[in-house]
């Protein structure tokens, strides 16, 4: 692990870090913002899954996130989207698969099972390495993200519910397993058998049974994938359907850009805070 | 003048703007954020210059102003900092001079003198431009900028020190006319004759008389640029001896970039409200 470069921001350190993933069996980086409260003790964390195209950069530039952060004493953690490099499985033109398309999903088909481990990465493989190297708190964690990272904040938290104290997303994709922009990509990196979908699913999760305690959505009203892709309702009446906690709030005006990113990350910070120190 | 991309952002709009500007004879951009208080009524504007190499974009990406001005009712307008295009004379290898490196003047020597007239741009074309199509108030301006945008703010108020309310700047350039990575730039832009290079240079603007109500600049202390390039102490010292007002923080820690930036941008916003509001 090298912290390859450092910020100071907000009183506190952005920090870029890279290591070796055993898991994705390639060099990996993502990016932590430690607060000034780190430095007299371990504070609680955030995990931030970004969304397609993207890599750890995107929402370290643009996503505002610093501010409140170092106000409140918190970690935040943006990992990268997928594996990277010149010897993993790719299709170049292809946006919505591979490079920056991992979909926080373990790969199960060959070629692809190499290398697209996001999953066990995000919950397992990276969490050990952060809680060994930096002064966060393992107790005190929550997770959100955007459009695919949102949906993976949700399965994450789906899958792991004792694990974190909060789960928010802003404008994710609520079923991959049907939506035309992931479906493929599921096919490819599980295979046609739609079974093993159902745990990277966030609609097939709740129908299975699985629980979180409350989910905090926002969802910008001139989102271009907003019926498409997100079908935000489709989440809520199955949430409404087996008792699972939402709050989706429809936001007028707003797209699916950094813009509106940037706009409700202040919100999404005071949501897992205030779970944080019940 | 053409919009070319609006986005919601804090409940009010961030505006992309392209026009012809017959000063440089070329298209330029800019950037404006229209908070939404504009919605019923005129509002202040901060004039925000950016540094080398950049355009509007880098700050209106990283420089998180919005929610700040959203919240105070404040435009926040981010030029271009030179002309640009194919048929624009640039030293493609050298970003401290063409494309990206305007330096805030009109440039008098040929060909340059053709298209680097950014002094001009700044403080007559675009705010006549500006004033004429969207809802901000003429009498209620501040500027601001960092490195050769901090200094280009400051030689636009020490000009026209009644245009504007308030001016501050982030890691300015104390005195280009000396500095190594401005020198030449000005020799190339002005010509061999310095006395022409006063109007573009901050101390010899003082030196020679103007003076504006009072600055506030922030300086990183691990700022790479701070000894060689930038120079604050030297500002500070000609400030005092020709009593024009300074307020000069050093920022321990902090270095040249948009982390500093960002960190530092309420603040700054902040400082200018309430000296629009005295």
């Amino acid at each position: 692990m090298e912290v390859i470069d450092k910020f100071r921001s907000h009183d506190g350190e952005q920090l870029i870090v890279k290591h070796y993933s055993s898991l994705n069996k390639c060099e990996m980086k993502f990016s932590l913002f430690l607060p000034p409260a780190s430095k007299s003790g371990k504070v609680p964390i955030i995990w931030y899954l970004s969304g397609l195209t993207c890599s750890h950069a995107n929402v370290t530039e643009k996503g505002e996130y610093r501010q409140k952060s170092s106000e409140l004493g918190i970690a935040f953690i943006c990992p990268d989207t997928s594996p990277r490099g010149d010897d993993i499985p790719d299709e170049k033109d292809n946006w919505q698969f591979g490079s920056g398309a991992g979909f926080y999903l373990d790969a199960t088909q060959d070629p692809y099972n190499q290398n697209y481990n996001m999953f066990s990465y995000i919950t397992d493989e990276l969490p050990k390495l952060v809680f060994e190297n930096f002064p966060v708190k393992e107790e005190i964690q929550g997770i959100m993200g955007h459009s695919m990272g949102g949906h993976g904040a949700l399965i994450t938290a789906l899958n792991y519910p004792h694990k974190f104290k909060s789960c928010s997303a802003m404008a994710p994709i609520s079923q991959p397993s049907t939506a035309g922009w992931s479906k493929t990509a599921f096919t490819k990196y599980l295979g046609e058998d739609t079974a093993s979908w159902r745990k990277y699913d966030a609609t097939s999760l709740i129908e299975d049974g699985h629980k979180f305690s409350n989910f905090l959505i926002d969802q910008g009203l001139d989102d271009p994938f907003l019926e498409e892709g997100l079908k935000p309702n489709l989440l809520k009446e199955i949430c409404q359907k087996h008792n699972q906690e939402i709050l989706l709030r429809m936001r007028k005006g707003y797209d699916h850009s950094y813009y509106f990113i940037s706009t409700f990350m202040n919100d999404h910070i005071n949501w897992h805070n205030n779970l944080f120190t019940e």
